[in-house]
């Protein structure tokens, strides 16, 4: 069902392939590893799963691998960066970037980016601020397949939310998660199996909350973060509309139920209101705020006392967000990445294309 | 079951009390107006029915009523304000004015706050940036009443975040949520009515999701948003936690199972990380990012489109955040303000003790 392969070999395979449709150097290395650091940090669904979709999207003149980044507005601590149609994968690091160095200057960056595409994991790029000290933050719209409390209209996308903050001794606090009740990787893997979803994951086209997985492909919608209205479902919607209206609305890129869809066959949206879509992201220097060395001393306190927080019965301990990205990374990086055969089969086709060997 | 009384009638009652503990006289206004911004909203749990509770803390000496606020660390974009144990009410709205000149000055203003107290609701906070085309959000850690995902523990306080973007034409965007399922104060009000609580908002002493509004006097803990783990209260828990780092870790407050309880008769934490709760706020002008014009454009046609949304069956129609509050706040001007039997008694009991007259 699942083949093994090592972290250098899909290092090699995607790097080659980004090279092929005409990415410089720096920016195929740059792509491969934000690709990559989604198959070693077990978020399967977004890592080389998604090669052949970027690479239908470059075929569909939607990708444009050779893009002019650049800031096209900004003051002290902000920050709008164009795409210019490039990889997602591209773009997002050179915004994250751009918050880095203001923050550096002014304590504080915030970049929101237009004209660019999916941008692999969120948390990737909230992660590129750790090293300086940094907290990061990265969100960004995407394709419309949630409905809003109360409606049976895809307007949202998953729109995931990442938060970054630095620890010293103890690892970093990384959460990264779509603002819906579950992610779509998760949907696609019990589709895939056959299997049913939880109620609260999705609704039919009838607005009813449903088991059926396949609910998303018969006219139904995925749901906010809460699934229902009684259970929180209004908040999850508030996020998504958050992110969204910080990726697209301030930065000049399209929102809502006109963002640019990922798959290739799709057809784009009519009168989109901005340019493909869109990101946004914060860095804030923990100095800015306090020493560091006494910033350290208590997330360093704070990870450690949520760690000790009492389990449930049957439950062995509580998790810090990023703790199950983290661990699964080391035993990738030690064991190698495991791909469905139908990744592996996409990839190979992928490689037929494009004469690169996996 | 509820008297009604006008907005005035309470201000007046509300202002003279805290003239009576020692405000000075702008200090009461801006307290009173930020404690009946909930009520006049229909956030019925977070206005005059704490009243009482805001006197304890000040006879516990756990408030100050004539505290020296000010800004103890800065950059050009960021600050921390120390609040001198003072009324959060007060002590909030000059962090999030803080923000807002920051803002003015190189665009963006983060302000984390320390030694403060309960800060009424942060939608109030948030929306000071509205007049001056400015996003504005605004979070607060507080006493811990919530276990994180797989725990029995209560860690976190029902740390809420609020958002508000400014529109043009249309009503601005204002979402303010709990991070929980639902607030303390809806469990609140099924305690008082004894009814059961749906499924995923509590959970008893050994972990297991309950019916039981009054869980949490038996050992029970509140819920993160998504409720359990398959429904993604993790990213409840995590959204929680950013609340608290932010508000706590960044500040010098406490975090976590410190944070000083708002109900004065419960003892303070032992060894306590920080200083009274925090806070954390953030200005951005729109206009930071692109001219103003587009961007009121935009977000009009956001607001303008989601409200158009097709509503589900049963629904009559997709509503946007803040909009609830904002019908409530028309109606209630004009009708007066409804307050629980028990709110009433509480409330001249105050008036008792201060010898004023509600």
């Amino acid at each position: 069902m699942t083949q093994t392969f090592s972290y250098e070999q899909l290092f090699h395979f995607v790097y080659q392939v980004f090279l092929k449709i005409g990415c410089v150097e720096e920016h195929a290395v740059l792509a491969t590893r934000v690709l990559l650091s989604a198959d070693i940090r077990g978020v399967d669904s977004h890592g080389v799963a998604r090669l052949s979709g970027y690479l239908r999207l470059w075929e569909a003149k939607r990708i444009n691998a050779t893009p002019d980044i650049k800031i096209v507005y900004e003051t002290p601590s902000t920050a709008v960066v164009d795409g210019d149609a490039g990889l997602g994968l591209v773009v997002a690091p050179f915004a994250m970037q751009a918050a880095i160095e203001k923050a550096k200057k002014v304590g504080t960056g915030w970049v929101s980016v237009k004209n660019s595409n999916h941008f692999g994991i969120a948390g990737y790029h909230a992660m590129m601020a750790l090293e300086h000290n940094m907290i990061g933050i990265a969100m960004t719209n995407a394709s419309a397949l949630v409905a809003p409390t109360f409606s049976i209209e895809r307007m949202l996308g998953t729109n995931p939310i990442a938060v970054a903050i630095p620890a010293h001794n103890e690892p970093p606090f990384v959460a990264d998660f779509a603002t819906t009740t579950a992610s779509n990787g998760k949907l696609e893997i019990l589709q895939r199996k056959n299997e049913e979803a939880p109620l609260g994951w999705v609704q039919d086209a009838k607005g009813f909350s449903t088991t059926n997985a396949n609910a998303l492909k018969e006219g139904g919608a995925m749901l906010p973060l809460g699934g229902d209205r009684e259970h929180g479902s209004h908040k999850g919607y508030a996020l998504g509309s958050i992110a969204d209206i910080f990726s697209g609305v301030l930065s000049g890129a399209s929102y809502g139920p006109w963002v640019p869809p990922f798959p290739a066959y799709v057809p784009m949206p009519e009168n989109m209101p901005g340019k493909g879509l869109g990101h946004f992201f914060g860095a804030m220097r923990a100095d800015a705020f306090r020493p560091l060395a006494e910033f350290e001393e208590h997330i360093d306190n704070w990870i450690r006392r949520f760690r000790l927080a009492k389990p449930a019965p049957g439950q062995e301990k509580v998790l810090i967000p990023g703790d199950v990205e983290r661990e699964t990374e080391i035993i990738r990086k030690k064991e190698g990445i495991p791909l469905f055969d139908s990744v592996v089969k996409d990839l190979k086709e992928v490689g037929g294309k494009m004469e690169v060997e996996l």
